[in-house]
């Protein structure tokens, strides 16, 4: 059947989905939950429609500036760096934060040619000189790339004459930010260096 | 966000996702697959419209009878019980079975109160009656409630006057049918008893 076929495919194209889950979601759906295939269906439709990047964080926002960028009671002088919305999501989560955001387009990857320029770079430099700017605190994932990021957006910015903390290390070293616990992020936010 | 919250809701409602890999698909493909998110719609979409059940075996068809009941080649006299169209998808292909099917609406279930009526025994047995059928397999899950229908369904068919078969025990007991491997099942359906 060949919209079973093409359903199970797009299925397949989520994060963490195999051929065999793929299946039986599409089997799923169609057999025990039409209603919630049409609630999938509206959900990604909204959210393609309404959820656009903030133009001044470059984080997830329906409107052309997001809730934090236009919350005028944060400290001005803090701007953290980090590698994706799922990211900033769970900084905001931690409770331990009161700053603004920039928002990266991922981590830098030489292997794969990939350089500050290609995540936003010098969005990141113009936002962090447009005044006001006390501490720019680079939360990028303590991986291999998130290092490699950190110091090359760090090198750039001590150079324009600003100052730059990192998280403290008790993030466990080798994990994505994402996947942090709260408790551990909100004592690496605190003792950052 | 609200659109970005309610997308994540939908895709909880799959099987298998929790909150967190369902925050994890929607930051996916918001940021990263828009295309995939789109390709999704339009699979959800097509499917929703096309895939039907077919009026002879109840599984799926994308036409009011199926191509497996359409197909002129198999034996009229083999009809094969399954609870669910994946069932039914994975004993054809298995490749060993040349028969035709009947798609439960599930098992019984004593305990909720699912009795054989609920999951479609009467047209079952109206279709086994219809003529030609010399062998009814019974090929339910060899879970307690799959045998439960077994044994349900196999008293009203051979109340009949109808050949009752079981799929041979070869299938690993507690197994769901769907994600037994392929050559168990050939076994199972050539010892069937
Ligand atoms: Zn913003
Ligand atoms: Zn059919």
């Amino acid at each position: 059947m060949a919209a079973l076929d093409q359903l199970v495919e797009a299925l397949r194209r989520l994060p963490g989905v195999g051929p065999k889950s793929a299946q039986r979601m599409a089997y799923h759906l169609l057999q025990h939950d039409r209603a919630g295939a049409q609630q999938l269906i509206a959900g990604l439709t909204e959210a393609l429609a309404r959820v656009q990047t903030c133009t001044r964080c470059h984080g997830f926002s329906e409107a052309p500036v997001c809730a934090v960028c236009s919350d005028g009671t944060r400290d001005l002088g803090l701007l953290a760096v980090v590698e994706s919305p799922a990211d900033q999501a769970v900084l905001e989560r931690s409770g331990s934060y009161r700053g603004y955001y920039f928002v990266l387009g991922g981590r830098v990857s030489p292997l794969d040619g990939r350089g500050p320029k290609d995540i936003g770079g010098e969005a990141l430099i113009a936002r962090a000189l447009d005044g006001g700017v006390r501490e720019v605190i680079l939360a990028t994932s303590f991986t291999a790339e998130g290092e490699a990021t950190a110091y090359l957006l760090g090198e750039a910015l001590k150079s324009r004459g600003l100052s730059v903390t990192r998280l403290a290390r008790g993030v466990p070293v080798g994990s994505e930010l994402e996947f942090v616990d709260l408790g551990t992020l909100a004592h690496a936010l605190a003792d950052r260096r």
